[in-house]
């Protein structure tokens, strides 16, 4: 990495000496991913210059590695005779999502630069639903017939080879496009050229179905670890296929909104820096309010426990100790549960396995933290035994129901089909805080009477 | 998939029937990673019995997807003969993973029917420490030299093929091993048979090395899109290759650990319903006694207000809320800016922009929720309005506080090279607990001095 910089330097250099030939040879032994890098951090100008000076297949490449506003800038800076070349070499896929995200005037002069064909093809994939398996595919395939020899498909493979996404997997159908199995460009290599595929290829697929949530797909990638998925339609045509460069970033982005989720925030696909602040703001202030709102019932409790709090003004100083660490109890139990439902580790059927596990790991959890609190506030805090002891047998009691609400709410709501993401910390909280106020002061009352 | 079930209950009901030849004929089109969740469920003895009457080549790959004491009991009722033509099918970094984590009268059974240049390739491949690259790769790939023609190529990669776990990407070497380049399966079929490597293999080629981390590896994958990985020594020396199929479990894995250490867990490679109740419980005690504690400053702070709390206990009742929300909103912007550093998204040197998007973003979130906070509690709740006021303020400075700390500390601790998802909920939860604590205090003392 640190020899790619030196030569992006070098490039610069070679710029303002517009030694633009070399600048030309540099830029062609170079990776795609890194160019794109370097365009993006570039004086808009060079940008323009370096994006032209590409080989075409290049070029096709990097500019779909581009961010957004960068695109559109060089779609609009570069004449129709340039654009035909580069946007025949981009893959449909790649294509349908700048599509989608362009304004309105580029939208229409890449279409104006671009076949009838590929036209066609492009307004379909546009119609299937975001995040479907049909938004994620491509077209662009290596599909055999039935009936072909080895060499034959091997003289296919290399005629079509460089319009697919991917040649590793080829797929076979019969005469009306129904899909029968699939075929390794290994396996077609390592066979004898003169025999037919219909021995050699798999009959027994995994597919995917045009509507199917990309979340589905990245599952059956990972499980079945392929290269590529055949995506069909629901009389078993082939569509497409998808391809696992692409299905690393869904994984990514699935984690991404997980994670959001379960810090109380509306899911977002843009990335941080890149987002305005009002959206941000957007996304945030929905679930605080609803918390915040939820939260005020703890008010309400206190409030009916003033004469309680007023006697013994000591019992106050405990409360945002015992919520906090029911809060992070619940919360730890309530990530392993809802990863271990997305990693799907976890199934609704494990309810009880997960009620058991949470209730004796609780007790273990709760005693020890019990305990410490308990010595610690008499030995070192010098509080009242009987104060000391009603903190120590609240925190048992707040971290078994936190854990095992943290543990079951998840499974609840995926069966309620709610994300269980949003069973998280923040809610899991809000509930454990109100529950465990009341046990408190109940425990309290209950031991400290003589004190009154 | 309701297919494959369907396949599984009739093959259930041919083994009571003792029909052995029709189970073998079903198994054998079957999909190895059904095979292996269906053995995984299955009685043990008609787990091994199935196991028996798999090919070979589908036997190795069912054995490495098994759990590990499946895995273990395998090999014991396994006799000698039956164990090297298994064993000879595995890949070696498979085969590395298996060793890793089997009792030692396993191993030595295992090594025992294993040929002399497997183990010592192994012995060497468990030297690399445990998440490095070479701990992941495996040293089974195509290997070209330098020199030899596009026809030389196939006809090797045809000798070599069954062997390697890609042939996708085949390394080019001088003569000492030194890695000089790579040719995609792709272009060596679309090429000329006769022309020499020479002129297409490509000189720009990204490695990792042997002891890079595997975050960096899955990183790498990521940006660039590639099947495989050559993986290099100091001396850039090829030693071997990592496969996509394996990454996408690091990348898995590595999300994993982030969730868990983000709700205050020590990460945990085994699954949730795999671990021991003990060392779940180990896992999670040490950071909810550190939190336990820290919060306890919560109740000095709270102790050196008791005059003001006792001639005004209504104050008491909006702590839970106060501390919750601030809790609430720190969470949200640890849990972007950790998930961009963590993706590579955001950068030490962004941290200025960070602070600048948090400021604006919690200045419209606080005074949204200090607003409507105020009106709850004066029209809906009838409080005294200067007591609503100081809430509303410090609400209002609260999350402020909370959403420059939550953005912030996860970029410190990524500066003192510490893993930044530790700053995260539960951490900055007790850091802005006590700080907003304080602030209440002392805003509630000066707006409602006049109610004393």
């Amino acid at each position: 990495m640190e020899q790619e910089k030196n030569k992006f330097e070098h490039i610069e250099y070679l710029l303002t000496e517009k030694r633009y030939i070399e600048v030309q040879r540099l830029l062609a032994d170079l990776n795609e991913v890194d160019i794109a890098e370097f365009l993006e951090e570039a004086p808009a100008q060079n940008a323009i210059l370096m994006f032209r000076m590409l080989p075409k297949t290049m070029a096709a490449e990097v500019f779909t590695l581009l961010p957004k506003d960068q695109q559109t800038r060089f779609i609009s800076a570069a004449t129709d005779k340039e654009l035909v070349p580069i946007l025949d070499e981009i893959f449909l896929d790649d294509m349908v999502d700048i599509v989608e995200e362009m304004p309105a005037n580029v939208v229409k002069k890449i279409l104006k630069n671009t076949d009838r064909e590929s036209r066609v093809l492009i307004n379909q994939l546009l119609k299937y639903p975001k995040d479907s398996a049909g938004s994620l595919m491509t077209t662009e395939y290596v599909g055999l017939k039935k009936g072909m020899t080895v060499e034959q498909s091997l003289a296919y493979i290399k005629k079509v080879g460089l319009k697919s996404e991917t040649i590793y997997t080829c797929y076979v159908t019969d005469e009306n496009r129904i899909l029968e199995g699939f075929i390794s460009l290994k396996d077609l290599v390592l066979a004898d050229s003169t025999e037919k595929i219909d021995r050699l290829f798999n009959k027994e697929f995994i597919c995917v179905n045009t509507h199917d949530d990309q979340e589905k797909v990245a599952h059956t990638f990972k499980k079945y670890g392929f290269l590529a998925l055949p995506v069909v339609d629901n009389e078993t045509r082939l569509i497409g296929i998808i391809t696992v460069d692409d299905i690393m970033d869904v994984m990514e982005q699935e984690a991404t909104e997980d994670f959001q989720r379960m810090a109380a925030m509306q899911p977002n696909d843009e990335t941080y820096l890149q987002t305005s602040i009002f959206k941000l703001a957007k996304h945030r202030i929905g679930w605080l309010l609803l918390l915040m709102v939820s939260e005020s019932f703890t008010g309400t409790i206190i409030e009916q426990y003033t004469h309680l709090l007023a006697s013994m003004t000591i019992l106050t100083a405990f409360i945002p100790m015992l919520m906090d660490t029911g809060g992070n109890s619940g919360s730890q139990s309530s990530t392993l549960i809802i990863r271990g439902l997305a990693t799907g580790e976890i199934d609704l059927k494990d309810w009880r396995k997960v009620f058991w596990k949470e209730f004796r790991i609780a007790l273990m959890v709760g005693t020890a933290l019990g305990s410490v609190s308990f010595v610690k506030s008499v030995f070192l805090g010098r509080k009242n035994p009987l104060i000391a002891l009603s903190v120590g047998v609240t925190l048992v009691v707040t971290v078994m129901i936190a854990k095992i609400t943290g543990g079951l709410l998840p499974i609840a709501a995926k069966k309620l089909k709610l994300d269980p993401a949003i069973m998280a910390g923040p809610l899991i909280t809000t509930v454990v805080d109100t529950v465990s106020l009341i046990v408190y002061f109940k425990i309290a009352t209950f031991f400290c009477s003589s004190l009154f």
